[in-house]
């Protein structure tokens, strides 16, 4: 092991990251800096203070990242309707590039010339705080515990908190699941998810009811987007993450959100994971709703013919790289007239467009119309349209070829 | 015009192609020969011999292609995850290549130097019927009539009707809806649709009950996947067609299928559509589910990357050319390994994936365990994983370059 | 025809668009403003003041447009390593935008209602033109001649001229190519070209010696370059324009830029054509070699996936579009860092480059070199690189897959 | 160190391989089986049986890989125009996969429990044979010494030669580059090249002149292609590597083929190399040349826009894996109109052009001709098919949107 001298750790104040404060220490004698944010996981942050302190942390960074963590990372993804392998919205791998920032400016702060995190060598998140760490801080010296240690089993890592007087909390009801929450959603894995073919049970999930027992009167929204962004729910004006906010709160309600799923890994392995994303949900429908109307066509295939590339990205950790900033050039620019309001329902689990309006629509109902349209639309442009298009179809048909 | 001897016309036995079969021979001269085809659109076709034989038509071509449409378009179709502009499953798209393959066989047949069809000037179908018709045969004449005639309203239309002894038969309840059925979707545009703002009414739908209406139980199907195509429901082999009929109908009862989007029209306009695809829906989700755990990670990426184009090749009307029977041929090979069973539970409106299993499964549990996995993957496979993909971004960085 | 008060040609003094002058001041009864363009085609533009006053043209317009075009068209496309189908750099194509612009813009100037071009309606031009003027002017009125007349043949031109007083100068040595030429290159069409087994004809080529008539002395050249533009040669700096001209010159002496391509058309057909592109020769090398050690290798593979459609885009006359556009915001914010020297050596058609160097260059010796690198890269960090990579490998053939 | 049996080699006969043979033997304590292919490398593969011997191996393989290279790697490569960034033809790349696959059937043959080769963890090759050996048997070990070992310079490796008895053959004029060469191509890297700055020096290329040095009088070819493979030059009957054997041998005495690049290697760094190709060059633009008249335009374009994709694939060592599989299926379904024959002028480095035909071509001079066409195509079209292009635009810009 290569000398260091001072680590921020990603700390969430639980089991974990809690043993690793004191690893770290024993094992790289060296001082821990913690750092605890609050990207909405829906839980406090502030307590993180007292045990990190018990922990013999001199040095606390407790921050509130929420609006950062939307209006920079989850709003900019979703202008491109971003879902990696067609069904999952990318709510743990839109956070970590925040974090991984934040290690590294807190590094710069205190002067440290270390990170560590507690994510496993068998995940994504490893690679996404990792990735972002070097991206922006090449020189930073990274420390990856779960990589290194021999603390493999849940057994041995109470035995360590027994043998080094780390308080373990007994919690009530302890989930079976590996979860993670933030603004834009809450995962789960293992347990009984690791057989793909065993149905998640329904008290695993706890950002939204089931369908079943969602009210049994729709719930309509009007959503207001500029640039591409929702700024007003119901007409009133809110900041980005209470955007999110409230749409998961009124999407959980309704059953909205539930996602359960078998993905691949960056690291070259499948994995089952299931996600609960309210809010995120009824966010890329709308904003497909608003689109349909204020974007133009080429321009918006051009943008579904580049998002799987931008969501591998994101879903790969390379946020900080310079091809997600090009990419982000020519998506932001694809937004400028995509402004309006967008209507959804929500009702049992589903997200219906029940209307969508805007300023700046491209919908000429003149031109669309199946009643006469007055000339507007030349109908006779068709058949050259469609001659020319077929031309090169038509000469090698001509000479035998076979299109079947 | 020029001279035309005989000519094929896709006949419905409705009212428009009715006036078409007596404004060709009356304005061609020609003989009309009538193609009606029954793709599942859920009417019969029979009454159409009667209707044709009193326009004076001597050759009458019925047939039931419910059985090449599921096998050869529609399920091809589905192997690819297919849909356009993020939302649309291609109903109406994809049943026009057979229609195209079928009048000009019958020109074939028949000695028919021309084709008809009854599709306006403003919309898409008029150019997957051409497209296709002139990549098949491609000395063929083509008669658009709605781009030629000036019978541009209703009222002219039934005008006509009179004046040519066409009887015109008294739907009660005529629908203000533009509609057009098959197998796979019924799609619905005109009327208060022309306004996107406006919520479809709910009397319009018509495969599908509300998710409101549909039962407070849910549905549990297994379908069971040989090479990327359904072969079976709940255990029971079933041909191409009878799958789609039978999941549009479990699909239809549990309010499953509804769509309401505005489009981009390959003529350059948008358009309002709203569409029924109960079956459909079941079986993209499905087929997302079964190739989660079969298909190769780069693979399904790639696949991904080539659907927009492969969606759009469709939507425009390119099923007969040689970039699609080639992107076909990558997508067929994709699917020799998707094999397996999924398990869905359709809820008012919801496709919820329950399980999914395969003998060809890649999902590995030793490897995608939290547990210990008894040395099968080495985590510190991963500290060099991530090394070499960051020293690009490590070197800009260390010369100073921002990644932010 | 619709009425038409005053039209806009682009003008170029030549037979046929001088035959394009009389014949809409007749048909149309319009007044005809021309507008004439030195966009580097190597020909005096001020004589067409005289022709066009001659045939009664009051409103004149001359304009030397090379900077614009070199610096506004030119140098963006180059960024991207622009190629069409492979081999051609689009001299043609991108020429048209610009024309498109100012015949708009003068259109607005002058007050009249519609646009007109000698462009055939077999070609790309019409479609180049027209899309511009559609796209910046939506009401404009285009008028084609060569799609409307029956002059189609030269004999009927000359004709034409006879009975209409225009004079045709007889030009000695007239060329039996369709020829067209601005500041990127010159091209070639018709004639013998029109059979693709037949080669070119030695004295077609006017720009360029050929490689044996070359000088037997290399010629080298250093080529600065700024956010991937150049900016000086040999130390000096120089206009956009200049760098073009400069380096047309010294490649046609050394016999480089000749293409002899068959190319498809947009309007679907194949087409022969011969080109002389000296400088965008040398432009495309060097800028290849510049970007190989600044530019990010995800960007500029990227930026390569992208060239082809980005190609196509201009090619079929899509310069001025939203896709365009927003594709350009990717290209131009993957060119900070594009700064350095390339030297390159001409010798009888070759461009070699012979050197690159950059303070921004990304190429780092201590890294890449055989020798001890005194740790700077980890060699062991490849088995983990390569392991996770072939992970997805492993287990598939580990149940039994064939890669092969 | 896990225990090893028996490791199969890729040995060639050199120095480090033979270091590696003891090495192995001494380090693992296991059975060395040595591979030596002749791949068209240009040297005596024979001789190594005598230095494997003496070195104490029993079993030998030698082989003549070279009809095997051309056919099933080299030309099924070509066929999709690849090139990596632009200029690379990827000649080392493309013989690992071949390699790769030889190592595990050896190893499966002699009971072989683990596979070794020579390449550096800086490197490539290592991921292109590691890959190949993971996904054809996945349970195989792999050695690589130089990731393992401490002879990291020259003078250890001397030092190990003489401690453990090995002759090291004195060459005179041992080149100060690292080379390898096969049929396709010979590369160099690293001396004065590890300087982008400089120029290589003339006496380090060995497979062609310089164009200084090459004849006066150029030289023709013709080539003919079945299938998009080259079958015969000049009518003369050849198997696949008899063609690039005789293309090597007239490109490099025409001069034709030397390249000089800095490019990113899959590990993360940029690295200068240096490449002869002749054959291959030829082989690129003749096979661009017989496309251009027998392939469909959009099926080209589909192609162009997947090359990027397919040569990083080789590039980085995916040969062996279900995408490259599946590109190859769409690639290869390609080629079956490409058929025909190409005329190519070589001249003192230049490859042109001079003439293709084609039984299948679909050049329709009647189509394309400027002259009077009779009426096959119809100009008007070609307003109708600009008309609806152009309608987004038009939409967009009425409603006020600039697309400048």
């Amino acid at each position: 092991m290569s000398k260091v001298n001072k680590v921020v750790l990603a700390y969430s104040g639980g089991l974990d990251t809690s043993v690793i404060v004191k690893w770290l220490q024993e094992n790289y004698d060296c001082e821990v800096v913690t750092f605890t944010a609050d990207i909405g996981q829906g839980e406090e942050v502030e307590p993180a203070r007292a045990k990190a302190e018990k922990l013999g942390v001199k040095q606390i960074f407790i921050e509130d990242l929420r609006e950062e963590f939307a209006r920079d990372f989850v709003f900019p993804m979703f202008r491109a309707n971003t879902i990696y392998e067609g069904e999952y919205l990318l709510g743990t791998s839109i956070a970590r590039p925040l974090i991984a920032k934040r290690l590294v400016e807190i590094a710069n702060e205190t002067g440290a010339d270390a990170i560590s995190h507690g994510a496993t060598g068998k995940g994504n998140d490893q690679v996404r705080f990792e990735l972002g760490a070097y991206a922006l801080k090449p020189g930073i010296k990274v420390i990856a515990p779960w990589r290194e240690w021999d603390l493999t089993s849940r057994e041995k890592l109470l035995t360590y908190c027994d043998t080094h007087d780390i308080a373990v909390e007994k919690k009530k009801g302890k989930s079976p699941y590996s979860m993670d929450a933030n603004l834009l959603h809450i995962s789960y894995e293992g347990g009984i998810l690791e057989d793909p073919w065993e149905e998640a049970e329904e008290d695993m999930w706890r950002w939204s009811v089931s369908p079943e027992a969602a009210p049994d009167q729709a719930t309509y929204l009007e959503l207001t987007y500029q640039n591409g962004d929702i700024v007003a729910i119901d007409g009133e004006a809110l900041a980005p993450h209470e955007v999110i906010e409230r749409l998961n709160k009124v999407g959980g309600v309704n059953g909205v959100g539930r996602l359960d799923i078998v993905e691949n890994r960056y690291v070259g392995m499948k994995s089952r994971g299931c996600y609960e994303t309210p809010g995120g949900t009824i966010m890329l429908r709308a904003h497909r709703a608003i689109e349909s109307i204020t974007l133009d066509k080429e321009l918006a295939h051009l943008k579904d013919s580049l998002m799987p590339k931008y969501a591998e990205l994101i879903y790969n950790g390379y946020w900080w790289s310079p091809e997600r900033l090009a990419l982000q050039k020519l998506i932001d620019e694809s937004q400028q007239h995509v402004n309006g309001v967008v209507r959804v329902k929500l009702y049992k689990g589903n997200v219906i467009v029940a209307g969508r309006k805007s300023e700046d629509s491209l919908f000429d109902d003149r031109i669309a119309t199946f009643e006469d349209d007055g000339g507007v639309y030349n109908q006779r442009d068709a058949e050259g349209f469609i001659k020319l298009n077929a031309l090169r179809m038509r000469i090698a048909a001509d000479k035998g070829r076979s299109m079947k």
